[in-house]
C-alpha cells in the first residue's frame, strides 16, 4: 500500500515557497480579530487594523461610480431597456456598457472569452497604453489575466527550465516573484536596491550580480522591475530606464516590467514612464527586446483588488514563443469578464465631456492626494522614531523604513526563533493590532531590518495609527534597550 | 552574450503540454470567422458552430435572472437605497444581495478577501453541500477558485514532485488533466473507460494500470474521476462509487472528483451522487480518505463560463497539509469576488416561497429539459451515421462518437500529417463551420477514433446542425470509401 499524502512527500518547490504578505503574522491577526469578535475587550485594542497588503477597498476606500456602474449594467443587461435605468445610472455609463456588450460576442458576459480577452476590449487596452505613451499598441500583443500575478507566473513559467535558470529581482523585492521563482524551480538572481539613494537600482550592481550568477553557471533569462517599486515605493528616473533596457539588449534578457502603480506617484519631480514607451523612444523595435509589461486594477486609484483584472503586454517575443504563450493562457481558458471589462475601464476612463468626467475626476484627484498626504504623513511620523529612517514614498502604496534595533531585542528575537524584523512585527501586532510585514519578507541587505506597511488606513485614521505606532515603538525600546 | 528567448530554449514541460479544445482546430476556426466578416460568402456557410468547448452563453443560452440581479447589486450597492430599485429587481435578489454585502468586511466587493474566499460565502457553500448530501460540510474546507481548474492545477503542483509521480486518469479524458500533469512534470497513468458498456469504470482495470505503473517505479498519489463524465457523458452508479472509493483507500490514493457537471442529468435511471456522500455514508471521516471535490458555476443549468467561479471542498488531509495548500492559494491572493458570490449563489438558489422561485425554476427546468432534448437528437442522428456508433449522454453536456473511418480517409489523414480523427473535424469545419474537437486530443484506445461534441447548440438550430452534418459525412465517406 502506498503512502497517503503528508508534508514529508509533497512537491519540496511548494514547500520551500514563501508569501510574506499572506504570511505567519497575517494568518495570527486573523486568529486576533475572530477573539475580538468573541471576546470583545480580551485585546488592547478594538482592531485590527490591516497595512500588510495593498488592499484599498479593505481599509474604506470606495471604489469609483463610473466603473461600478458599468459593471452592475454589463453584469444585469436588461437593465438597459428599463426606462428607470436613466434616473439610476450616468448617461455615459449607460453608452459605455451598450458599446462594452456590442463588442462582447451574443453579448454574452457569461461566456468563455478569448483566450486572450475579450478582442474589443483589448482594443481598448491597446489604444489606451497608446494614448499612455505616444507609441502603437496592439491588441494582440495584449493578455487579459486575473490580476497581475497569473502573467508573473506565466512568464516564469515559459523561461525556468530548472534550478540552472535564473531571474533577476530587486532586493527587496515583491514576494510574488520569490515564491513564484520557487514554485517554477528557478533561481532567484538578487540585485540589491540602494537604500542610501532612495532605493536606487545601480547597472554596476546589476551587472556584477550577473556575471556572478553566470559564473556559477546560471543560465540569466530575465530582469524584473517594479517601477514604481514596492516594497521600496521610489519611481526611476528616465535615464536609469534607458541604462536599464539597454543592459536587457547587450545581455539577451526578457525584460518583466512590473507597472501596477503606474497610477500611484505622490511626488512633482517624477513622473512614471512606461518601458514600453522608453524601448520604442530608443528606436528598438520588435526585434530587439523581448518585453513584458505588467498592469493590474487592483493598484492606481481604482484599487479594484477583488475584481482580479489586469493584463500584460507582451512585445519583442517571435511567433513560436507567443504561441506557447497562448496554448498557457488557453489552459485556464480565459480570466473572469467583469476583470476584462474594468482592465479596459481603467485604461479608458470617462474624458473631458462626458457626463461623468467631472465626478470621476474629483473622485481619483481626491483618492491620490489623499494617498500623497497619507504617505507624507506616515514617512515623516516614522522619521521622529528613534532608529527609523524612511525613504520617501515617491509612489506606489508602501513605506519600508529601516529599524536599527537594539542588541537585546535581536536576542530577544533570537530565542524567540523568529527573525528580528519578525519579532518586532508580531509584537507590534499584538500590542496594537497594526499589522505590517517583516522586511524577511522581501529580502534585504543582510544585517538590516525593515518592515513594510502600507500608507492605505483612512486619512482620519492616521493620527492614531501614529499614535499608537509611536507608543508602541517607545515601549519596546524601552523593554530592549541596550 | 546570452541567447535570447526561443523556442528551443523554453520550458520543455510547457513545449510538452496540450489543450485540444483550445487547440490547432480552434484556432483555425477562429482565423475562418474573421475571414467570414471581411470576406462575406467566400466559405461554404455563413456562421462557425462552436461545438468544441462547454459554453452555453456562447451559443445563446441566457443566464439564470435571479443570479445576474444579485451580481449587479453586489457591484453596485447604492442601487439598494434607491427608491427605483424595488421596481427593477425582485425583493429575494434585493434581500440577498443585502445579505451578501453584509457578510463581506466593510460590503468592500472591490477588496482581496481571504485567499479562500469570503467566510460568508463559504458557509453558504458550504450549507448548500449539506443540503445536497445529507452530511455536515464545513467552511473551512472550501478553498473558492476562479473556475474549477485552478482547484486541478494547485492539486498537481502539491502532489507532483517529478516525473516519477502518477496521475490515475481517465481515458478518455478532460485535457486540463494531461495539460496540468505535463505542465506540472509528472506522469498520466491512464486507465480506460470501457466504451462497450457505456464507457464503464472498471475497477479490475484501475487495479491492473496502478500495478503496472508501479512496477515501472511510478509513485501513484492520485485517482481522477469525472463524474458525470467528459468527454464521454456517462454517470457513475452509486456501486461503482463505493468500489472506487473502496480502491483509494486501500492503495492510499488522493480521489480527486471532478463533479462540475452534478446538476448536468438528462436520464431517469441515474442520480448524481456526491463522492463525498458516499464517502461518508461509508462510515469513513477525515482520516480515512484524503477527498477533493470540484465544482464549478461554469457548467450546471447556470453555464456562467465567462464569470470564473468554482470551488474545490477538501477533506482527508492532515493540517499540516492543509496549511501547504492554503499556502499556495495565497499567492494568489483570492478568485475574484463575482465568481465567489456567484459560487454561493448556485449553491444556495431561490427556494419556494422566495419572490423569484417560480422564474427561477422555470428557467432551471427550461434549460435541463432543453438540453436533455438536446442530447438525444444528437445522439439518434449520430447513430443514423454509417460508421458512426454513439453512447448515450447521461449527463454532462457532450457526445463522443466513434467513427470507424475508411482505410483510404486514414492514409489520406497520414499523407497530411494529421491523426485521422482531427483530420475529419478539420474537413467538418472547412465544410460546414461546425467545431467539434478530435478524440485523440483527450486520448483514446489506440485504432480507435472519436469526435467530442458539445450538444450546446440552441435547440431551433439543432436540425440544421445534424443535416449539415450528414451532409458532410456522405460526402466524405464517398470522397474515402475503401
Amino acid at each position: 500500500m502506498a503512502a497517503s499524502v503528508t508534508v514529508e512527500n509533497l512537491n519540496p518547490k511548494v514547500l520551500k515557497c514563501e508569501y510574506a504578505v499572506r504570511g505567519e503574522i497575517v494568518i495570527h491577526a486573523q486568529r486576533l480579530q475572530q477573539q475580538l469578535q468573541t471576546q470583545p475587550g480580551s485585546l488592547p485594542f478594538d482592531e485590527i487594523l490591516y497595512c500588510n497588503i495593498g488592499n484599498p477597498q479593505s481599509l474604506g476606500q470606495q471604489p469609483v461610480t463610473f466603473f461600478r456602474e458599468v459593471l452592475a449594467l454589463c453584469d444585469y443587461p436588461c437593465l438597459l431597456e428599463k426606462e428607470e435605468t436613466k434616473s439610476l445610472f450616468s448617461a455615459d455609463a449607460i453608452s459605455r456598457a451598450k458599446q462594452i456588450l456590442a463588442t462582447i460576442p451574443g453579448r454574452a458576459t457569461g461566456a468563455y472569452s478569448h483566450s486572450q480577452g475579450i478582442k474589443g476590449l483589448r482594443d481598448a487596452i491597446a489604444a489606451g497604453i497608446m494614448s499612455r505613451d505616444g507609441f502603437p499598441a496592439n491588441a494582440d500583443d495584449i493578455f487579459i489575466t486575473d490580476g497581475a500575478s497569473p502573467g508573473v507566473h506565466m512568464m516564469m513559467q515559459l523561461l525556468i527550465r530548472n534550478e540552472k535558470d535564473g531571474i533577476l529581482c530587486p532586493i527587496p523585492q515583491y514576494p510574488l516573484y520569490s515564491a513564484s521563482i520557487a514554485l517554477h524551480g528557478g533561481a532567484l538572481v538578487p540585485y540589491y536596491l540602494n537604500e542610501k539613494t532612495g532605493w536606487g537600482l545601480e547597472i554596476s550592481d546589476l551587472k556584477m550580480q550577473l556575471e556572478n550568477a553566470r559564473s556559477k553557471g546560471i543560465d540569466v533569462r530575465a530582469l524584473v522591475v517594479i517601477n514604481p517599486g514596492n516594497p521600496t515605493g521610489q519611481v526611476l528616473a528616465e535615464d536609469n530606464q534607458y541604462d536599464i533596457v539597454k543592459f536587457c539588449k547587450n545581455e539577451g534578457l526578457v525584460l518583466l516590467a512590473d507597472e501596477v502603480y503606474q497610477e500611484n506617484i505622490y511626488v512633482d519631480n517624477k513622473k512614471f514612464n512606461s518601458f514600453k514607451k522608453i524601448v520604442r523612444s530608443m528606436g528598438y523595435g520588435e526585434d530587439d527586446l523581448p518585453l513584458v509589461s505588467l498592469q493590474s486594477v487592483s493598484k492606481g486609484y481604482y484599487g479594484e483588488c477583488g475584481k482580479r483584472g489586469g493584463y500584460m503586454e507582451i512585445t519583442g517575443f517571435s511567433t513560436p514563443v507567443r504561441e506557447q504563450i497562448y496554448k498557457i493562457a488557453s489552459v485556464n481558458l480565459c480570466s473572469n469578464i467583469t476583470g476584462q471589462i474594468l482592465a479596459s475601464l481603467v485604461m479608458n476612463p470617462p474624458k473631458v465631456g462626458d457626463e461623468s468626467y467631472a465626478s470621476y475626476k474629483a473622485e481619483k484627484d481626491g483618492i491620490l492626494e489623499s494617498l500623497a498626504r497619507r504617505a507624507k504623513a506616515l514617512e515623516d511620523a516614522f522619521n521622529k522614531l528613534e532608529g527609523f529612517s524612511c525613504n520617501k514614498a515617491e509612489g506606489a502604496m508602501y513605506l519600508f523604513p529601516q529599524i536599527h534595533l537594539p542588541q537585546k531585542a535581536i536576542e530577544a528575537a533570537k530565542a524567540a526563533k523568529k527573525a528580528p524584523d519578525a519579532f518586532y512585527a508580531l509584537r507590534l501586532l499584538e500590542s496594537t493590532g497594526i499589522v505590517v510585514v517583516p522586511g524577511s519578507g522581501f529580502r534585504q541587505v543582510p544585517g538590516t531590518w525593515h518592515i513594510r506597511c502600507t500608507i492605505l488606513p483612512q486619512e482620519d485614521k492616521i493620527p492614531a495609527v501614529i499614535s499608537r505606532f509611536r507608543a508602541f515603538h517607545e515601549a519596546f525600546l524601552a523593554e530592549y534597550r541596550d
